[in-house]
């Protein structure tokens, strides 16, 4: 059978999240419907990771076995085709090793969250980003985020569900800046605790609208104590940009 | 009774255009119900134009007449808070003389369409863009576009049902290039016919696919005939980004 490695941009809105519920729509479950219907029965789709509810991917990555060999436009084309009404689009579909596995592989996922920075309501961006209508200070935002930079027990940006079996992680990059009216957060790390982005997120905006400064957000990590988080932000602005694997560097 | 000027951001997408219509909702008529329960009465709002059924705004400007005088402020969120779900924020409300009117000062309008130029379908971007599955050349779209800069006769590029009494119209600025894997149009003119950046873009669209050349996209302005005009585009991808006025020049 061949494996195919697939990059997926999808509108996480409507879906439970990326992963199969019982409970609602999943953006995995609506893609293995689609390429049941491709391959003539059920064959499950492997993420790179989970994205919660509500949050969006431009580049998740996934990989699929299929019964029929098929050239790799065409199972872009085809699973597309079979996704019917689904805010989901495979952007690329490519035959890789047997060996690779789209989650135990991923070497670095990054993320980007989009916070418009304005006073009035969303009308084009709504579900897209998350709006503070008080002007944020994102050099500050920015001078703060490095603490969290390096290997730290996150314990306070992790939601009290989260399933993993160690609360340490390292973060690779963090970054703010200002893009027009949007302030662009960006984080980089081999992998994330549950919700850990957006409670990153939501304690920098409280860097950002000056209630806490570098040294109050240092204090808050090393607390390891969930109840210090600043209040976790919405999944809107929340975009799973880039799955990073070994020899494919090319492709940052 | 104190003008205001609005400016306004909407989703385009729901509505059967800017004007007021017997058969369907509009973006005027959405505003005006907002603005009467402000000021508790019935209000015509003054749009700088029409846009079409499923044209977007980034800064449409209107002015009204309110029967309460209020801060500029005030009047922006409260209008905002009547338009309830609808996809339609006011940007700005600012107070003006009694003599400004948003249609008839209106000096300059300006448009930008956005094409995706990629094959897989839409997700994110639903709504938002015209996919263009096929690589669009941009520099043989930009030469070719330059034909259409200058005073001339656009009946090849006006609805049958445009209304304007002269086929005659001056093009300011047009100018095509590429951001990613988007296409970008741009058009400045004092004032546009009916569907005529729809049917300039989809004209260009036929130039980018090498379907056309410059010396083509002359001999079809010049023979002011409709029929010779390209496939007209979809109004998903465009967007009414900017009006000007006399003496609001560093709005720009």
């Amino acid at each position: 059978m061949p494996r195919y490695k697939l990059t997926l941009e999808y509108d996480g809105g409507p879906y439970m999240g990326w992963q199969w519920q019982d409970h609602g729509p999943s953006v995995q479950g609506a893609v293995e419907a689609a390429v049941a219907k491709l391959d003539g029965g059920p064959r499950e789709v492997y993420g790179s990771g989970r994205t919660d509810s509500g949050v969006h991917a431009l580049a998740q990555v996934a990989h699929v076995d299929l019964v029929k060999n098929l050239r790799q436009d065409k199972v872009r084309d085809a699973i597309n085709f079979h996704l019917g009404k689904h805010p989901i689009s495979v952007l690329d579909a490519e035959l890789v090793d047997d060996e690779f596995h789209a989650r135990f592989d991923a070497r670095e996922r990054r993320y980007l969250f989009r916070i418009l920075d304005r006073r009035p309501r969303l009308a084009l961006d709504r579900g897209r980003v998350w709006r503070v209508p008080v002007k944020l200070d994102t050099d500050a935002m920015d001078y703060a985020a490095q603490v969290l930079v390096g290997k730290h027990d996150f314990t306070t940006f992790r939601d009290t569900a989260c399933q993993a079996k160690s609360p340490d992680k390292t973060l690779d990059m963090a970054r703010v800046s200002r893009v027009g009216d949007e302030v662009h957060c960006e984080f980089s790390a081999r992998s994330f605790l549950h919700k850990q982005v957006r409670s990153m997120v939501g304690s920098l905006v409280e860097v950002g609208l000056g209630k806490w400064n570098r040294a109050d957000m240092k204090a808050v990590l090393e607390a390891r104590d969930r109840t210090e988080c600043g209040p976790v932000s919405p999944p809107d602005g929340l975009y799973l940009i880039h799955v990073n694997y070994p020899d494919l560097t090319a492709e940052t």
